[in-house]
């Protein structure tokens, strides 16, 4: 296909497509002129997952050339892949966690019996800055409270993880990442806004129950 | 106590307080001299509810007043006052939703059971919003799903509005509502921080199971 159609089929617009090109981001097509080449499906599958890595998961173009890189190099297994979005997804912490939060973030992670998490995943920093920020609070969970914290947690995300990345043994490495931030970001965003629902209907009963301070 | 006691004791700097004291967002102290008050405990558990709103929740000082008001106007119950903070707190969506999106978010609320949830709460339409967008993705979830995926937010959401509201009669309106603050936001941004884990693990399960693109 052409290039207009190309952006027809992606929702990427023509420039966005050359400057992909350009930065490498985007295989170039097959030559027919000077200026003129064409594409095909696996163009159409790499510019949905660029467009959702930027839409979606708001990566800035700097880290798109990684999670790319990590896609175009077939050496490395679909874990390894996900991995490198999985931490251009991350938020990094303002800060370096100190150590004790450190640790009690890796004991939660062992926890919940997450064993495939990598040692070295920025998450666990920016869990162990969450710890911190919340036992500066006031805050505080007891271990049977983790416990069932964490069971609900590790429920909702194996239910997403199955429900979101059927086993598609057709799928390509673009279109199997581009599934993953789907999964991870925007029913990340799901959760948090039917959390909220359900916080105001639990709070809204918890305040007509109890004493209300007038 | 003085000023600099109040500063001390609350996190908030002098010139902060004096711009809240302007604003009208704390209430004066009792005056002991031309340029001199003391402040009581009323005034730091005020001072500690903007301070969450402001760095936990990232409340705009504008949308202060508005949750003030409704913390000091004892007229009004603690699920309203809730209310008000609720509102401060969810992300309007870009664009208005759609009819079909609203509707089908409305059903969402209602299958859930979430009853107490004002018809008019923007975050009905911040999850008609993200329904909208997940249809477009191509992403799908079938009735069961759904019903399974509410019900785990449900139990979530219900263990965290139990053990961040404890039931506490003594608690004055200002710090039942930075109790709830606390847990609406640093709660919600464990779940995401702990859930990206859960998933990071689960996909590697996945992974490893699956067939490997390479």
């Amino acid at each position: 296909m052409q290039l207009s159609e190309l952006s027809a089929r992606s929702g990427v617009s023509v420039s966005t497509i050359k400057y992909y090109l350009r930065e490498g981001l985007l295989p170039p097509g097959d030559k027919t002129g000077e200026r003129r080449a064409l594409y095909g499906e696996p163009h159409v599958a790499r510019l949905r997952l660029l467009r959702v890595l930027r839409e979606v998961g708001a990566v800035p173009v700097a880290d798109l050339k990684g999670i790319v890189a990590a896609v175009d190099d077939r050496s490395r297994s679909v874990h390894q892949m996900f991995g490198a979005a999985f931490d251009a997804l991350t938020k990094t912490p303002d800060q370096e966690p100190d150590s004790a939060s450190r640790a009690r973030a890796d004991d939660l992670v062992e926890e919940a019996g997450w064993t495939s998490v990598r040692s070295d995943s920025p998450e666990r920093d920016r869990l162990a800055y969450l710890l911190h920020v919340v036992t500066d609070l006031g805050a505080h969970l007891g271990p049977q409270e983790w416990r069932s914290y964490l069971d609900l947690v590790d429920l909702l995300a194996a239910f997403e993880v199955n429900r979101l990345h059927p086993d598609d043994p057709a799928a390509d490495r673009d279109t199997l990442l581009r599934r993953m931030v789907v999964g991870q970001v925007v029913f990340g965003e799901f959760v948090l806004s039917l959390r909220r629902l359900a916080h105001a209907h639990h709070s809204a009963l918890r305040a007509s129950d109890g004493p209300v301070q007038q």
